[in-house]
């Protein structure tokens, strides 16, 4: 029930929303005869429709010890015996894209849900880990890739340095591109429509920016020169006294780092990707490496038509990894997973964007605004979720999301 | 686990932090080798007391999702059997004051956690009851009161406006009084020591100022007066757009009252004190009236001798009543119970004030700036617990308590 | 002295700042022996350059009391005449390039203070006049067009509507197209580098939306309705109870603007530009009105080689006028003037940007997150600062600007 | 035009304010025919009376830069004329009532314009003198006396330790006394009724805290020490990162206190009284010294029958001075001026308090709740103004005033 920041949600309450979006947009619409299963709920567990209905606000979440959580379990059960009686009906087209919709939106939740808790978890004095070793089945067969960075613990700082290897570039040629989803496959709203893009030649990093090499930026008073800043991102320095990502926390001199998987010294995950920063600092760290962010477009470019593969949610490490592979085999560029990369591009609508009809209108199209597009899915991202045209956006000041760095030239 | 306003705190943490107490300040000063349940609870559940330890912050509370019920539950059986085997060892004076404390310490936490559940209750969007019908054993003798202002529904309104009587006044002479306990029988640092005030005659009201006279005040406009507020009052009153006492809502004009027992049409509220109003709002409404609020000093002078009586825990109502006896018998005024009563006098230390040695006199002390005296318990304030010198205390914006008027002249 | 709003500036210190600039970035580097008029001003009237000095906080601007503004004067006249002594020594090319720059910087702030004397004056509970009526020699030439609003005042509000004519839009094929300066005559570091953009066909709107178009938006509901606005363009009518543009206020059901030549009923100004409106305001009405805002880029390419007319300070109007010209002359649409032209494109720096070096760096680099490009001049902009790669910038929920709406399709 | 903090106001409203005063509630009530010098002015220049008109919020008092400081000027001769009038028509006893209350008024705004002063020059980031040297004839006599502080420069500081003395006490009895106005002599309303109070017997210090012994308070730890600050206070410390008092600044080590006339280095004002501190802070301080603050009434007691001397506005030194008469002449304490001593009594009404018919009863009355009382003037209050029974009173974290620390045992 634990509400630690403004931006997160009780993980009581991602799961009877999960199961409101179906019951709201399928069942209510879809399955004759469906029957809510408690009259408050289609407003309660709204998060933000405004032509659906009204809805309480954000930060109430956590007031809700009522309904508990087996009431909310009983409704998911609820809700899912429904769903199997519309499956029986053979389902119309516009239920079987409310329904993808939906169990998209479900893994949006899964990933939210982790990331709310790794938050909770920081947030009590107590820090607790979420996941202390044993996995599931299902993760088995990546344990060993998993429990690197376990592994590295009592290595020398050195060695672990290495792991990441030097940073290469891959480098792209410009020209007219396409970019945004052919409508193969499922795309949210905002993916759409297609459109063609001019870009000039450019170059992304073959791996994302290390704890190590952060390091080294603030060890360079990256967090105390005002030049390195956007002068909103000087300012959230300053209001919020930032001296380092959100989860790394300093005692007596020595800096450790708070993830699922408990609070680990800095010196062993220094060839891990940096994670949890906002835009700000993502910025900042590439113009004191003389570098920049890619454009959301460039980014596209780049992974479209490569495959969907790296640190994701199903390899059960739930933190980010040494990019290991890239050390083996100079061909291994992961382009998904670890963390999300923040864009140098503002959240906006593509050329003639159309958001949804009605209230799933408001899924994506009202908060173009403010915003910063991520790209590329993070270790908390299930596989299956992400793709080339996945466009995530946070506010830039956002940092309790796996959201992490690739430098572009 | 719900914080649902800055001055709330989880009930889960109240369980913790009043086992707490006794661990700290009790058994590991006192119980020779005692061990401590957990190492970090020392400071998890420390609530603010600077000379102790570190604290975490209150806003915190809510997110201590770890240690679980369970667990608190163990700590309070672990403290439990170590307080059993102190008491075997016949505990010297100070650990029997300490003891006394920590149980009055108790008690006023009995007190919190039903104004603080019942502040959850109104702000989750389905305002669940506290308590439906059925009531324990404890309380069944009083059952029968208990159940007075349920029985009202459906009378009509100026029946119930009748319950209450007239408003009558007792005189009290002035004089050279004393105030203050002469420590005969347990009291805290701030009702010493006792000494001599200046008092001029005066009367005070024979009962609580009603929720329908207070309902009249508002229909004269009394939150649109500013001349009748206090200038801070005025400026609470825009600030929070206040219109009614806290957990009073009106739709389609009609208002209705929410309790721990449920939400109430006014109309059957009528006859029954009005509760959780600020002080500026006890001020504006006496003003308004022609009257004014009691001191502490009128208030303790006029009840000393008398016995405790009145609408207090033990009776099980777990709200204000209509003081029906006041009507059957005139001279049954209850000076205690029903609502804590604010009074004219800013909360600061008596002549020669001595807070008690080490952390343990940040008890009271340091929360002599800023905030009004109120007197004589509520609906849920345990009958042992009150008493004529007891001075509680808030700031005068404050209004989850159960506070309400007495009038003076 | 005034300093009415966050934003905005007292005039003084506008006075000194651009004495500042040319002092701070142009006689210390490039005139030997140039001794500063006061010691402390290099820091006291630096706006925000933290590379060239530490600065005061901007809300204090407000308390320079001292120096008052002989002495502001005198500053003024002495960099002046360092100036002349300058130019007798043919300054070197950069000493030129950075003249040039601080010229327009004076530019800018010729408009900020006009700007800024709005908003004091409006702020002013007196409201009182910028210009009664008579102007100055300069304007005599456009006097009667500039008093075109005024003579409207007595017509009725049907003939005043006409005057604006219908809603035309200009048709302009999309396809790569350059934008931004090709360094031809000066502009700042943000229009460069000139860069190939793609385009697709659009239309822009014939003139701006009026006065009395926004009114019918207003009584349609507009700032009632959630489903017209961006999430954080709600957020802002909620908070801040927008119901209007910024100097508009309602008095007995009738609105009046408030303007630097007075107030005036709305229906003398139902012809004439809204301004003074947020990007959220503009996005919303655009999206009420089943259209969207061009972007930057398209209204670039549609003013491009286009000259440089329209309703400009050098008119000597001070406020938006009714787009008459249009009306009389089909082909005479004005693309400069009246009201900056929210686009719908964040303020992001064009591909291979590069600041000017050192801390002139800071001019608009900095400020290149959380804001959106404006367009097209206004009313309050001299001519020969306008053109059509310049690119105003502004925080979406600003308001105190002339900022108008031109819609697109 | 300068309002540094939200407490203080322009001088130029001072100017409008007094006068205003004179014209709301004298020449408009009792001088026929009497005709207001501008409409808006009724309205614009009140500073608080809701019932008599609306006012501008007091935030906007710096926006008002029209009216002119011209302008106020014929206002007052405006209003001044009508005074001389009213006058020669022999004015019945209410209005002399006013006036005289009127003319008090200004004495307060006499003294809030210079402490106003103050503080805009310490905000202003040059640092101005408001007084260099020289002074009127009015102060001549006292010239000597006034220049001590400035002519101890450069006298080493152990010298200037003794110049104060060490701290003596002077007792007096307890016993039934009595407080407030007899009502011989102006006061005003919330010094009445005149009425009993018992006090202990009790001790009050011969003169007030020095910065010498308040410098060492703040080595010893003062500011990091929870356990001597009220919760309240503590709160204060941290939210406003209090090192020191409002005006005292720290550069390489070596404090300096800004004043009227300058900034001294502390080591020259050892031996004056320490000023601009908060009630949070005189509290902390005399529990940092094993004593307490004095109740206003032991205050009053104490001086009751004392004539009003020290050193007050009349002597024209502008800030507190070290107590040289009291080295000299033990019997010589002065118990008015140098700064207001912050009592240990809330702000509240005498029993039976009446405040003032009309309007004019908010003069005072409205603003009993959350202040703490100040006694015995400043070196910025006229000696015509300041008796024993005068209450001042701010909120407790006040500290743009004079305020200072009398110790009471």
């Amino acid at each position: 029930m634990v509400q630690s920041c403004p931006e997160a949600s009780p993980a009581k309450w991602h799961l009877a929303h999960t199961a409101w979006f179906f019951e709201s947009f399928v069942l209510r619409e879809f399955l004759p005869g469906y029957r809510l299963f408690n009259e408050d709920f289609p407003w309660l567990f709204n998060s933000y429709y405004e032509g659906f209905s009204a809805f309480p606000e954000k930060r109430l979440r956590s007031s809700f010890s009522r309904p508990g959580l087996e009431e909310i379990r009983c409704y998911r059960e609820h809700v899912d015996a429904a769903m199997e009686r519309l499956f029986e009906r053979e389902p119309e087209p516009e239920a079987l894209r409310r329904i993808e919709l939906g169990a998209n939106h479900e893994e949006q939740h899964q990933e939210l849900l982790l990331t709310d808790i790794l938050n909770a978890f920081y947030t009590n004095p107590l820090r607790p880990k979420y996941r202390e070793q044993g996995m599931g089945n299902r993760e088995q067969k990546l344990r060993n890739a998993g429990e690197d960075a376990r592994t590295t613990a009592g290595e020398d700082a050195g060695a672990t340095r290495d792991q990441a290897g030097p940073l290469g570039f891959a480098q792209f040629d410009g020209g007219l591109r396409e970019a945004g989803s052919s409508g193969e496959g499922f795309c949210f709203d905002n993916e759409m429509p297609r459109h063609r893009v001019w870009l000039e030649s450019y170059s992304l990093a073959d791996r994302l920016v290390t704890c190590g090499e952060y390091a080294e930026f603030m060890a360079d008073g990256g967090y105390r020169k005002p030049e390195l800043w956007l002068s909103a991102g000087w300012d959230a320095v300053k209001a919020n006294r930032w001296r380092a990502p959100l989860y790394w926390t300093e005692t007596d001199g020595m800096w450790s780092v708070f993830t699922l998987r408990g609070e680990f010294p800095l010196k062993e995950l220094e060839a891990v990707p940096v994670s949890q920063v906002s835009y700000y600092e993502a910025d900042a760290y590439a113009r004191w490496a003389g570098l920049r962010l890619p454009t959301e477009f460039e980014w596209e470019a780049a992974v479209e038509g490569k495959p969907v593969e790296g640190n994701l949610l199903d390899s059960g490490n739930l933190m980010p990894l040494p990019p290991t592979d890239l050390i083996q085999n100079k061909n291994a560029t992961k382009w998904y997973g670890d963390c999300w990369v923040w864009t140098s591009s503002a959240y906006l609508g593509y050329p003639g964007f159309k958001p949804l009809d009605g209230a799933l209108g408001e899924y994506n199209g009202k908060f173009m605004s403010g915003q910063m597009v991520l790209r590329g899915g993070s270790c908390v991202t299930p596989e299956r979720h992400i793709r080339a045209t996945y466009r995530n956006f946070f506010s830039p000041e956002t940092r309790w999301q796996f959201s992490g760095i690739r430098l572009a030239t």
